[in-house]
């Protein structure tokens, strides 16, 4: 039976994607063995690793503006401590949209001075302040340009003198911004870039070196940069299936393709959400994200029913997050059309049957 | 062509785990669903990881001990880091028997004072440094149980009364020892244990916490401890590959047995270096590894003879660590003694021809 799979992340990827990784695991480039047990200095995983390190600046078109890209370890949560062990020697300014900026300010605070810009902690993170003021002598600015576990995004990032570095986790890839705005980016792959286990870093290299205090090697951006990202061994098979994803992403026309698609997604979903009386949006309409649709039912007990129905059509990964509630359909960019077109179908059919 | 895959790291694995992890890739659990796009929070997963780390101390005899098992992203390069940031109060006592001692060394020296009990770089890391003394006042004795690149291993172990810290990375799962006697063992997966992007880690809990210093939570023991090692996404196919290999290893009967064959990979291979004129061993004959067997042609001009001969017959990953050069035939758990015997059969023919 076909799955509809909603999940927040880890999350579906485009299933050539899954065919070719799991032929991989069996015979990697007809040599007859594993991805998984081939060095990581070998030709043909080097390669690996400079193709996924080249397609990811080439799909944000960052390509020769002096920006280079790291596949690295420990997640989003592992950027959080690295970017103030880097960038942070006195004062740095962050925006507080929800749980994740929530935790980068915690462990920026152990680095200096940490000013919250603004915070939507007021009404539980469903939107996205605006007019804040970013003080000009911050070391840097840090935001989350899409929030997975309230729903939120930003649509229009600040205009700041400071470097600006953002956590896209949740919705790198999936559409059209000046990504030359940013001087740091950095996203866990198991949206919509790979599997759970490597991070992706893209770093303009000027705004490095500036902090005085010694940073350990694992920690280190210069220390990756010097050993092409493969300063230790890197996690081989996430950084291949993210190869693969992003050479994928490239064949489908780039950023600018799926954007169309993922604005078609959400748009059906966002439609059904307002039009449907029983079901009702979280957040505040202008900050919507594209990539996670949260919305509640009006009257709750036909969650046992919706649930059901659901279940029944296939629709996986619905449930909201477990520190909120409700329900929140994630689409990524590999979640086919379809996929919404059936969840829709059945928020209609539960409301012909209630 | 069959291959023999005497890799140093990333490593073989054995057939069965390459078979489950490929399918894996396409329907897990018989959910119709990748393991690449479930959740981490699911209840498959949040098994997986479990099962990972009740096999972990299953096999090492460390349950009910007080011990803790985690699976953690960044290798043992992060373990350099993170057993200094965690354990590191005054004064540290380090072996060094060769880069990766070396390597951890270095990081820990950013937290305290570091006293280099001895070493053997005094003979390029070529034995096992013994007899030496452990200041009873160090916060904790650091060594590296295997030395993957020189081709030594430590045979016996130091009686001390201070904690007892191991980089057991190439070496774990391959041996009987009391392992008891270390109060964290730490080892990435990339040789017995699984594929390349997560890090097991054994912590005796009550040698936690003791440090002064505010530890970022990514680096904390305490914070992952308190989360059953899910407190941000791991790396969900390392891991899963990793349960397999360990499950595997389990059925076939645990250290004990896979400690048979491996001593006999290497009694032969030992054997046939130490017979055939045209080859000689690096290291100390008493300190020899018996997962990384390093030796040299005697008559240099021989190599691309026997580098082509080795190609011919299937051989992978028999050149020396490129910081060291000659040849390095390691011996993982994985490795059949038929790859071990087909070597010694090219090292004969060598012989024959010259």
């Amino acid at each position: 039976m076909k799955k509809h799979n909603f999940s927040a992340g880890p999350c579906i990827l485009p299933q050539e994607v899954f065919q070719k990784a799991s032929e991989a695991v069996l015979n990697f480039n007809n040599d007859h063995l594993s991805i998984l047990e081939i060095s990581h200095r070998s030709k043909p995983f080097v390669d690996v690793m400079e193709k996924a390190r080249s397609l990811a600046l080439e799909l944000l078109g960052l390509e020769g503006k002096g920006y280079k890209a790291l596949f690295l370890q420990g997640g989003a949560s592992m950027q959080f401590l690295m970017t103030a062990y880097n960038l942070l020697e006195n004062k740095a300014a962050y925006l507080n949209t929800g749980t994740w900026s929530d935790k980068a300010i915690k462990e920026a605070k152990l680095f200096g001075e940490l000013v919250e810009v603004a915070s939507s902690k007021d009404k539980n993170f469903t939107y996205i302040p605006k007019g804040y003021n970013i003080p000009t002598d911050a070391d840097y600015f840090h935001c989350t340009s899409n929030n997975t576990i309230f729903g939120t995004q930003i649509k229009h990032f600040p205009e700041t003198e400071v470097p600006m570095v953002c956590d896209m986790s949740s919705d790198i890839f999936s559409r059209q911004l000046d990504f030359s705005k940013f001087d740091l980016i950095y996203a866990g792959a198991q949206k919509n870039m790979g599997p759970a286990g490597t991070t992706l870093v893209v770093v303009k290299e000027e705004i490095l070196g500036k902090v005085s205090r010694t940073i350990p090697s694992m920690l280190d951006y210069k220390v990756h940069l010097g050993k092409d990202s493969m300063f230790n061994t890197p996690a081989v098979f996430p950084v291949y299936v993210s190869m693969l994803t992003l050479e994928w992403l490239k064949n489908f026309g780039g950023i600018a393709a799926i954007e169309k698609i993922n604005e078609q997604k959400s748009t059906l979903l966002y439609n059904e959400v307002d039009r449907n009386p029983l079901f009702a949006g979280v957040v505040a309409t202008e900050d919507r994200s594209h990539m996670n649709t949260t919305f509640t039912l009006t009257n709750d007990s036909l969650s046992e029913t919706f649930d059901a129905m659901c279940k029944e059509a296939g629709i996986n990964g619905l449930n909201g997050h477990r520190s909120v509630g409700g329900y929140r359909a994630s689409m990524y960019n590999a979640l086919p059309v379809e996929s919404v077109q059936v969840l829709v179908a059945v928020m209609q059919a539960l409301e012909k049957k209630a």
